[in-house]
């Protein structure tokens, strides 16, 4: 009883920190609607200021909220009892919206600074968002090509697993990283009389959403680098384990990742072979592809 | 002699990394120092731009580059037969050193912006930039209070250990993220005729300063998050274990935390109180303060 009441504090803290990630970045969005309806000039398709305006607003749709969405889609409780493989098409398709979300948001730029003779790719913006992009496909790629189809072997699943994610957080804090330069850019070079240093309420607003996009890149990074809040492994591989086959007992590689978690240890299963075999599994993420 | 190798692989992975990190630290100072001299009117302390460009200098060398390094401290192989203690106050140090000289760097561009009547703290960057030194203060402090100093029980050292780490990582990559949007700033106000859009000399300079922070950036995260390159526990914590008691036995907690490791797991410890006793004393740091 005292073990299921920490699971469900566990739980209770864990919703809560969901439910946060997604108003700050649902607030983030309608931020950036009012930014570009409100203080701008609205959106078109134009070669206007209005076409530039998607930017901001599909790059803070797609590419921030629709992206960390993706990032923590595995760590949703109610999910770990959808198949494995429909997860992973989730977490594909998320990522191919946020992707083409991306794209669309570039482009609308290009045609921006073309209509109007600005060069374009001069900025450390650019430079950066370019860069976050093009790593961003060829991550989608890769993972689509080793995780998702089943023809990539499971010791390389398992050695790529980690860079995989270390690539996905950084990249998606290097996209929030490029957002706050992008409205660094923006502020100063629209708010002309009263100017940026003026402290216009446009100016204040538009700060405002630059902070909340810190807020949920930090709620969706403490989300995804919480190893206890794991989708735990498939249930093919539980028959495995010969000592504690409950749902809690194949948490084990979670358990000591962070070390507040160190009272969780009678959670771990004990045999030494069980314990590989769920690891290869787990992490490669073998079972359901195949 | 295989498990040798394979460690002897590990280590040269982790120097090649440290190396290259180092490397792009340092080229990242000379950078910031091309930048002030060659580019701009130099250093002095007078209220002129050259007291302004003190900020760039002292952020990428102290708030940048130093605390790269205070994060990768406890990292270093060569460090382990060191006490835990010694490394806190290096690690300690090095934090109030790049902390001093972050607080010096927001003094030279408050005097310089109020000898001009520019005003202070309009700017997403600069909102951005104060929360990040304040909450690296807090953590600083927090840190010594609970980690350095002995009066903090374990329990409390090891709940608050996950979320020093987070909020470590969290704050050095924010304030990477601020040098860039100070770089954007700076070279949009101080670039004109020919304009930052025309990418002059000093343009592609310094984007390539702000690309060298990220690489920089990139390459502390990486070898801060694998688990494998952990510092292993204390000396005293070893005697605890009953099997395995090499000093790779210690390296039970790391082993599993990223998945491509799943075939060290031959290091693991079998006693479970050892293990508990291990983790506690680890994360919690408790031994060498004691």
């Amino acid at each position: 009883a005292v073990h299921g009441a920490r699971k469900m504090d566990d739980y209770g803290r864990f919703l809560a920190l969901l439910v946060s990630a997604l108003l700050v970045g649902f607030v983030s969005v309608v931020f950036s609607l009012v930014w570009v309806f409100h203080y701008r000039e609205g959106l078109s398709w134009d070669g206007s200021p209005r076409e530039f305006n998607w930017h901001p607003v599909l790059i803070i749709t797609g590419f921030v909220f629709i992206q960390g969405i993706a990032v923590i889609v595995y760590r949703l409780p109610w999910t770990w009892k959808c198949s494995k493989l429909l997860m992973k098409f989730i977490h594909a398709g998320l990522n191919t919206i946020a992707m083409i979300l991306a794209i669309v948001s570039m482009v609308a730029v290009f045609e921006y600074h073309n209509a109007r003779n600005i060069p374009n790719m001069y900025s450390l913006h650019s430079w950066i968002g370019l860069t976050a992009v093009i790593f961003y496909s060829l991550q989608l790629f890769l993972g689509f090509a080793v995780f998702l189809l089943p023809f990539a072997p499971v010791p390389l699943r398992a050695a790529l697993m980690p860079i995989h994610v270390y690539s996905g957080l950084t990249i998606f804090a290097t996209v929030i990283a490029t957002a706050l330069m992008g409205i660094t850019e923006k502020l100063i070079f629209s708010l002309k009389n009263p100017a940026y240093s003026a402290s216009p309420p446009e100016a204040t607003f538009v700060n405002c959403l630059g902070l909340l996009l810190v807020v949920f890149g930090a709620l969706i990074l403490w989300m995804a680098s919480r190893s206890h809040w794991k989708r735990p492994p498939e249930e093919n591989a539980k028959v495995l384990q010969p000592i504690g086959g409950t749902p809690e007992g194949t948490e084990a590689e979670s358990t000591m990742t962070d070390g507040g978690n160190a009272d969780k240890s009678d959670l771990r299963i004990n045999s030494e072979a069980a314990r590989k075999q769920n690891l290869k599994l787990d992490e490669a993420g073998q079972r359901s592809t195949m």
